[in-house]
């Protein structure tokens, strides 16, 4: 089997001033290639410890990504540890510094000196093309394994490992296969609630269950061969019936498919917001077709929302429903009502009635992860009139009080 | 020097499933108390690569912290590979038993027999209280190095991280002391513009300045030594100078120093977002004092923003924060306008008349991130107000195109 390794460096890392994010992604998309890393290690910019590094990973993988320590400046040293780490000397590679000069011409600016350091390479260095930035890539052999040394920007390290990096050991190992992956996104069920859900499945050889958990959300990603493409759509059947009701989406964001099923069905909508101050109106507006079904929202301040009706906080929420969809005049409305205690209510406007229900919280979240539960639970609602589900969905973090359906009478 | 290293284990941190944020948090924490780490590193849950990276670790580091692998599930297997790496037996720890069954009994549960395994420690062991969860953390040495064994539930490993483990290092190395870190946030510079600045100031021996860069701030991080207070304060005070009109807050972040700010000086306000499309509102009342202050707010569809007035947006803007502010009644308005092209307006209107101004992006952002500068732009505006700054500001990453100040002639 195929040893892999990456080596993080960089002191803002391992001080933990940034999170490796690049490490996440990379691990993920070297294991949705097949190429499953076997360590993940992060020094700081030190000469002695990034050669000492180095060397222990070239003794014991046969594959090392670098990231990191490719800039101009003096504390950037990946270039010269890994010629040390070699026995090469650096050398100017030509062809790097005239794509330097280039990039700076069209710019209209002469390269600075300091910039002369990211065409000094160890000797028997190939080029990794970066065609985003000056920090080119190189990949070298040091003792039997190969390295791939690129820059820690994301976003240029990302484009070298999706367009030049991964393709380039898809040649030299051609024996590893791709895995696809499919994903559903779930609301409303605890992670050991599912796989207990979903261990009753007797997946087929190489194919295989993930879970990614977040609040609101708890994706279930489901691994196959690329080739079998009609075995992972069964067996993603089979999962979606087994956690049916608690399926927001598949392998698109819950607020991607409410734009898509809004837009598709002519739909508009406005919202009333009271527990969650804007949160369900902005979530909502970050997709694109969403926000061109989008009338007005309100957002209420909850001391004068409560102003409506104390007695019964799902009948004032279940008017405001009414009362948004008719000022605005949209088909649907949906409203999040005011959260006391550990109870709120929400209520979802159409042109058949208006749906309410009120929840109470099994267990206390800060002040934003229960503004993002609320608003999740009203865009489920949502959902799932758009979808022609039952109304009325079952959460495991949450006790349903009241429910409520009022026809409308004018029909 | 002490040499520290930590090792994450466990594959959905190896393959990218989740990113490693204890990883993060741990080594900012112990930079602060003095204790900078050498090294992290990440294996999957394989017990061979476990027992190799342990002993690789304790033959070059003096102090090891090892996250993650202490469940009750087969892999789970820190506590069997410390053993093997130490050459020692798993005992029964009696203690630990007890303690789990007594947290079982306290919920009216008995203790399942797979939990059996967390009691079974390598013989030479000390217990690492758990006040929260089942899984221990045990200290132990293998070969010349002291190795902690650490839950990988954040919550139970940040806990044992500041009640046990940085307690008992500064026992053992009392000769390392901590730094106190105090922190500036900024706006509107970019991280090379606020290090050109700030690389004029000589700082003595034992301070450092450190730099965290995320949309829409830059966090300045001046570090010292605990003992030094005054110091400190005075350099503080040099850096805040030389930024001044970019440092929206200091030691607290600003949607923080805004609820504060708002709340001392008795004012209410009320929000009409155009661009914003509801996460200025969201933003603002994260903060519970100014959700204390806040009155409604309306999201308005960008459609129906620019019927007010086509022709001259600023005009429009400054109308809907005069007309904001007489509908809800409160003290101040502010208000976000229509984002055309890469042109917005933000205005804030207040007993003394109200300010506008417009803006073109000088860069592309995505929407979610251009909607997170327009927010901060606009709350800028209310920070400037209520500290009684002067209210147009400079940011590199926007150009202004108009200002305006339009008095109240009532008054």
């Amino acid at each position: 089997m195929t040893k892999i390794a990456m080596l993080s460096t960089g002191e803002e890392v391992l001080h933990g001033d940034i999170v490796d994010t690049n490490a996440a992604w990379m691990s993920a998309e070297f294991y949705q290639h097949g190429f499953a890393l076997a360590k993940r290690s992060t020094v700081g910019d030190q000469m002695g410890a990034l050669v000492e590094e180095l060397l222990m990973l070239s003794f014991n993988y046969d594959v090392v990504i670098v990231n990191g320590g490719l800039g101009p400046t003096t504390d950037d040293m990946s270039a010269a540890a890994a010629a040390s780490a070699a026995d090469q000397k650096l050398v100017l590679f030509p062809d790097w510094l005239q794509r330097m000069e280039s990039m700076f011409a069209a710019r209209g600016a002469k390269m600075p000196d300091s910039n002369l350091k990211q065409a000094m390479l160890p000797e028997s260095s190939q080029i990794v093309d970066n065609p985003v930035g000056t920090a080119c890539g190189f990949k070298l052999k040091i003792n039997d394994a190969t390295f791939y040394f690129t820059p820690g920007v994301p976003s240029e390290f990302k484009k070298m490992v999706k367009d030049q990096i991964l393709p380039d050991l898809s040649r030299s190992y051609p024996e590893i296969s791709a895995f696809e992956c499919s994903r559903l996104y779930t609301f409303g069920l605890s992670e050991s609630g599912i796989s207990d859900i979903l261990d009753q499945l007797k997946l087929p050889e190489g194919y295989e269950l993930g879970y990614r958990s977040y609040l609101p959300f708890i994706e279930v990603k489901l691994f196959g061969p690329k080739s079998g493409l009609e075995v992972r759509v069964k067996l993603l059947q089979m999962v979606h019936k087994l956690l049916e009701g608690n399926v927001v989406s598949v392998d698109e964001p819950m607020v991607e498919h409410l734009g898509h099923l809004l837009s598709e069905k002519h739909k508009t909508l406005s919202v009333s917001e009271v527990s969650t101050k804007g949160a369900l109106s902005a979530w909502l507006q970050s997709d694109e077709n969403l926000e061109n079904c989008f009338g007005h929202s309100w957002v209420m301040a909850e001391s004068k929302g409560s102003e409506i009706d104390k007695s019964d906080p799902l009948a004032a929420t279940l008017a405001l429903a009414g009362a948004t969809r008719e000022k605005c005049a949209t088909e649907l409305a949906l409203v999040t009502g005011k959260l006391e205690d550990k109870t709120f209510s929400v209520a979802l406007s159409t042109l058949a009635g208006e749906w309410g229900q009120v929840f109470e919280f099994h267990r206390s979240y800060n002040r934003e992860d229960s503004r993002t539960v609320i608003k999740t639970v009203a865009a489920d609602m949502l959902r799932r009139h758009l979808e022609n589900k039952p109304m009325f969905g079952q959460f495991t973090s949450l006790k349903r009080i009241k429910e409520l359906f009022i026809p409308n009478s004018v029909l």
